[in-house]
């Protein structure tokens, strides 16, 4: 009960957030296909971001769902996951507007990144409440995902410093990682 | 229950879409009915853009209603469905904007068609999930409106390149068909 | 359960709307009370809208608490009132940008009125789902302000062509009528 | 049920404030880290009202988790509450538009006594409802923050007149005092 208001409040804002991104596809003027393909770099990026917002809401839904209190720092530690992705939606239009230029695409990880920790946080805001012996511990045992996906956001900051487009492909790869379906958190607690 | 938080978050998605489209109808400076009149592509395409997302949400409160359980695959495909609604905002201004220029009502049309084939995924995979002689195959057996509107839609970006109005004319054609009640579905679930 | 989702579906909706409208007021680069005091004409339409959405948001919690089954026309008739509603940012837009000038002041009203037929319109369609002796059609035996409502609006979208002042008073007067608790239905339903 | 549908709302506004906020952030052109560094001024003051923002939904969570019951005065003055949140991205981007200049610090002050007082209000109305003997009333004895910052807020309006900066100090000060655990509601009510 008192978790339903944590999940609708953080549904709220990343359906927000996953939403607003689309603003920035500005509709042209010209009514041709030519002035729809200048907006291409938009679209590339909208729809990793796309994809990385919705893997999120994919993966708090299920860590809720292993979740049965919330306490103060719970609600803390979800909102900290928030203001991150919150920014998003700036990172992503960064890199559209300035033609994946090396600074944005940095900055696009360096949040990338910071979401990752704030997520890896309310998950053991939620283990520390329900204990070591918690369903969600057992489940997440072996977070194989999790561990990789930090160290590669951090590989590609690097390499982002000279090949912005590198580092690019890097965030979708990690990305394609999650989309493949994942058994292992609905396997036990299900 | 898990059911639910799908529902919230693609309300919470489908309520930014219907909405953030009203945000391109522009208040003009001038406080006379002519400058009033000059925003009549912007709210004919309105108009027709909250019918289409009013219909999806209608669809898929129904869909939802007859599923049961949830698994990863319906979670992707409906966000995959929700990626294609939130293009409607973009593709709606782009035929205000350019006053019905043919690029942009065939583009409208293929996200039409997009979404129809995203709406059709999200359905086999519910259907998938709760096995063939589920309640929604049953309700689902003559999905006469659901095969028909890819056809109309195909027809219609076809006819876009030469006659922009017709195409247009027939999304309206196909809007109005969802709109007359369909005791369907409903009527076997209910 | 499924008047849930309506519900949610509506409380998202409404909600944009009453929060995309403070995104008129934009904030001026002069950091004085003077470029402040600019905004006044947005800040008035902006309270006033404010205070209708509201109205309709807690008016229509009313009204869903006394319902206990939707059906497809409720849907629709709901959707419809949501429209209306939706083009309220718009007209509280164009009254300020205009300051106020006749024609916006009149089409301000014809929404408001337009929204007051779409809620009828919805009692309509949740009466005749509940029947004409449910508790609803009790409650609303005496629905004094509900009727005496549009004809203020239509009073005022006449002289609204000479006074626009007048009118737009006589809108705030009515947003007040309303605020005044209204223990009809609570006393009957709770 | 009837409490399910006020969080419901609110959290839909609450997570629109906290959320557009970021579109003040606007990406610029240039591609490198210079554009970024002109556009501090926008990143800290929407860090310190996302986390204002932030310990209102955490607030009005702990306040509405101790309410059994709503009426209509709590509906008006949870609207009134949100009335004055959502011109929090205005201060806001005030603040941050005219380089913490006097006038928008006081505003932004002014706003968050505003909405301190209509949350004391809130909390009145829904200890009325409940009585004196709830559970509220018993959790709520010693209100110490709630008693500190209306006079914090108020210091730091007559503060802002001559020293801005130092009033933006104070703000933030309020906020990390509200950051701190408080044990006091989930004590009492859990």
């Amino acid at each position: 009960m008192e978790k339903d208001r944590l999940e609708a409040f953080s549904d709220g804002v990343i359906a927000i957030i996953i939403t607003i991104m689309v603003l920035e596809l500005k509709a042209p003027h010209e009514g041709d296909w030519h002035a729809l393909s200048e907006l291409a770099p938009e679209f590339f990026s909208y729809v990793l971001s796309f994809i990385y917002v919705g893997i999120y809401w994919n993966n708090h839904h299920h860590l809720l769902k292993a979740a049965h209190r919330v306490n103060g720092g719970i609600l803390w530690a979800n909102l900290h996951l928030l203001f991150w992705l919150s920014l998003v939606p700036f990172t992503t239009a960064w890199i559209a507007r300035s033609h994946y230029a090396a600074a944005p695409v940095t900055l696009y990880g360096v949040v990338l990144l910071l979401s990752a920790i704030a997520y890896w946080l309310l998950q053991a805001a939620i283990i520390a409440e329900h204990g070591e012996d918690g369903v969600l511990r057992k489940a997440l045992g072996r977070d194989f995902k999790g561990r990789l996906s930090p160290v590669l956001y951090a590989t590609a900051i690097v390499l982002s410093f000279w090949w912005p487009w590198i580092a690019f492909g890097i965030y979708a790869v990690v990305a394609l990682m999650w989309l493949v379906p994942d058994r292992r958190i609905s396997s036990v607690v299900k």
